[in-house]
């Protein structure tokens, strides 16, 4: 997932304390001890070049971003991911909502992954030739797997930043969520093929899977009878 | 968004506080002061039945589930959805990451709201008529939407809850995020038609826009040629 997916949201502890200065409200804590309020944002990401997982969430952000000014007071950040997130519809069948099916983003099954820890900046600048060239990986990572991400406009403070990751929760099955070891989790080999490889086989995946579906919507809309897509 | 939509992240500030309790760290808190830590969680939601948006979300949730012990701390949370989580695939283009196209979840022109507001259980059992009729409409719009909840195992302490919302920020547009007038945003009439015309229009709206997406797709592959499926 870490390697696959788009986007994730990234949570953040929020600077925006005044929502709740509302003294109608007698429920809240009173101005002498602000709220915590979470905050979630939308974040592409990717954890290296296609052909190529380093385990690692890198994040294309502006300093102008609510989410990047909140990590200026406190850098702990959760990224969760989703397969119900995942471009490839009709694969992720635990994720797909429908009529008579088990399907849904809320299911276990449908798994999702929430990845803590300190969001940090990865600076070419600071005279450190591994980090320079960290910065080049992941930039070039992030512009090759999110084109548009090239043309975002130059006055925005862009930078690269990463999660050292301290937790992961992991909820993908029944009977509760597990806590990855981090350790283990940096030592899969994902045993990734060329990246040229993988755009076709990815490609195939997604043509044959839509083609599936469309076949058995189609169906299911002539004969007026319930397909049942989930395979149940 | 929030009538269409199928799920969001749910965001609390964690209890899962040893997280952090590494002393090789020495750039975190000291254990006087536990760090503050986010946790964002995938959640299943309506704000209603298909033919009535009431702009209130509507969660289902164990108290078996992380997010929900958090909550039990602190019950401020926020709800992060976003366009690129719309189920209707080919339609939002400005989501949709591609060669050659602007599209990404992180840009703005791929809306995000951000829902924050207090967590509060919806209880058909504490005597309050109107309580428990909200009640009903919630649990019957979340078992029509999300068929599949009707089937969770009953001795998981499922709930339904609501976000009393006090906070509404949005990015769908490149100049920044607004705050929306949570007043304004609750007298606005969606205009909904009765739900089997909704979901006709829900039907036929997705098999255009996936016809349109593979013919343009085909014919991109038979002339090698990228096609710009993004209208720009």
């Amino acid at each position: 997932m870490v390697h696959t997916l788009d986007y994730g949201v990234l949570s953040t502890i929020s600077t925006r304390t005044d929502i709740f200065n509302d003294d109608d409200d007698e429920t809240l804590p009173s101005s002498s001890s602000p709220p915590v309020i979470p905050f979630g944002n939308v974040y592409s990401f990717v954890d290296g070049p296609c052909n190529k997982s380093t385990g690692i969430p890198y994040l294309y952000g502006s300093s102008m971003d609510q989410s990047m000014k909140d990590v200026t007071s406190n850098n702990v950040v959760s990224l969760t991911l989703t397969e119900a997130s995942s471009s490839r519809d009709g694969s992720k069948n635990s994720c797909v909502v429908q009529q008579g099916g088990w399907g849904d983003p809320e299911m276990p099954t449908c798994a999702r992954v929430v990845i803590t820890g300190k969001l940090v900046r990865v600076d070419p600048n600071n005279n450190e030739e591994e980090e320079e060239m960290e910065f080049e990986m992941a930039q070039t990572s992030l512009f090759q797997r999110h084109p548009s991400m090239s043309y975002w406009p130059d006055d925005h403070d862009w930078f690269v930043s990463k999660i050292v990751i301290s937790d992961m929760w992991l909820l993908d099955m029944f009977g509760g969520a597990s806590i990855l070891d981090v350790d283990r989790y940096f030592s899969i080999d994902l045993g990734l093929v060329d990246v040229v490889d993988v755009d076709v086989v990815v490609k195939e995946e997604q043509e044959k899977s839509r083609m599936m579906m469309m076949m058995k919507r189609h169906l299911a809309e002539q004969t007026k009878m319930t397909v049942n897509l989930h395979g149940f």
